[in-house]
């Protein structure tokens, strides 16, 4: 094809991808190209290379990650907990099915074991094929064991024990909606070893107050410490999002091991978003944020 | 019209703004009405009101406020250098004729004269026109002084020294961009008095890393003291925001007095977004950010 054609090709073909709050207001992106859409068992899954952002990864057309700013979201669902906890041996992911929480925790060396619990092997097969330079192959590391179930059901039934569950949950519309319970939270809890910790992403404060607001409520019935901490994510509804840090024993910054980040950064760790600054600024909130855990 | 007819037309007209980096992404928003569409002796002005944000000031086709979010940028453009000058009597406001900025600083009970600096009456007029529930009347207070002329050739004239000047600058193009030039901060600075502050909105670092790096590199030649600071602003493009503090005198962080900001709470100082913890926390830079500073 030659290049005029394929320019003038690629004016004509003006395909636009939105992720609407409400229906009326969000982010668009030009689509340079489809590079998969398909429907799994549980869902629908495409995968986007979109002006700008780079490759990106929709499930239900919801925005799970783009290439120029996924960094955000997995450096500070990761090394948060990770930096806090002393030892971080055992770890399950819940979600995350993209491998990026994935390639985050294997930076610790700590790390022994990783549990992933997806539940549709399709978006696995997908970030394989089509997220490969963004995930890293993560999923091959031989610390890594994947297990496909739903992760509420899977911690109904295993006696395994963790230092560290994060839940990299979708949005919580099914099949994510049961990783946003109460009782997926009791089950977290009894699956978490001596001093063990906890970390959820719970959507945008700005949007979805309400979940949020049930969220910290929840969570809080449940564990000794529940603390907020808020991130930027230029592609996600509203663009701050929010963690919640929970723990019976650990105070996510009073036990920040800030020697250990410091040993991490001479040996060559690399961040593009966290850093020991960070780890302790993202858990000031602004007054509209605090407002919410008050009630 | 009936409430059928009325609901009926609402489907049908299905009118969107977007503004777009680079033509090919970023925020979109279903109108719901255009208040006010017009052209001035320097820009075109709109008034929109969007679903999800309210009103919405655009100028030359950019985001300058929405009612929902305008809180963030007009805040943390004000209070951090306010509560950092032990006594800011008298305040320049470059641009900012939307009279948001001149709404916050009006909290500040030690400020005896405002003078408002802004090129265009139009937008003055527009927003108090449209806009006086956002600005509520700020325009009318009598510490305020506005002053129609070019932040650049006013300070070329003018003998008025200041304690804080604001650079509230539109987007650096025409006609605000003077506003980014190293001679318009070098007569900033020959108009602060003894111990004065600067402070400047200087776009996002995601979107707009040279100008935010050349932004950076010609206050410090300038300054002795350029602090960056950022917050989030979802209507803004890249929604991670960035404004530098600059003095000869003042570090915002070592001489912010919270002392005084805790009795200003006492005596029923409101913010949404402001508070200590965010004043000290949005210094914290991501790495990425710290990047573009040491080059």
């Amino acid at each position: 094809m030659s290049q005029d054609y394929k320019s003038h090709f690629e004016d004509l073909w003006d395909f636009w991808f939105r992720e609407l709050h409400n229906g009326k207001a969000g982010m668009a992106y030009r689509v340079k190209d489809v590079l998969y859409s398909g429907t799994s068992k549980f869902q629908k899954i495409d995968v986007l290379d979109v002006y700008e952002y780079g490759r990106m990864l929709v499930l239900y057309g919801s925005v799970m990650l783009t290439e120029r700013d996924e960094f955000v979201y997995h450096e500070m669902i990761t090394h948060i907990p990770a930096f806090v906890h002393e030892n971080p041996q055992d770890v399950l992911v819940v979600g995350g099915g993209d491998g990026c929480t994935l390639r985050e925790l294997l930076k610790h060396k700590e790390v022994k074991e990783m549990h992933l619990v997806e539940i549709d092997a399709k978006v696995i097969e997908i970030s394989k094929e089509y997220l490969s330079d963004i995930c890293q192959n993560s999923f091959d590391d031989p610390r890594v064991k994947i297990i496909l179930d739903d992760g509420f059901y899977y911690l109904q039934k295993t006696p395994n024990k963790y230092d560290l569950i994060i839940s990299d949950a979708p949005d919580p519309v099914p099949p994510g909606d049961t990783l946003f319970q109460k009782e997926f939270f009791q089950l977290v809890k009894e699956h978490l070893k001596d001093k063990g910790i906890f970390v959820s992403q719970t959507e945008s404060p700005f949007y979805h107050g309400d979940i949020f607001k049930k969220t910290y409520k929840n969570l809080s019935s449940i564990f000794k410490t529940v603390q907020v901490y808020l991130a930027w994510i230029p592609a996600y509804p509203g663009a701050l999002w929010s963690f919640m840090f929970c723990s019976d024993s650990h105070d996510p910054l009073g036990d920040f091991n800030k020697d250990k980040y410091k040993q991490y950064l001479d040996a060559g760790f690399n961040t593009k978003y966290y850093n020991d600054k960070i780890h302790i600024a993202s858990f000031s909130l602004p007054n509209f944020v605090e407002e919410f855990l008050e009630h």
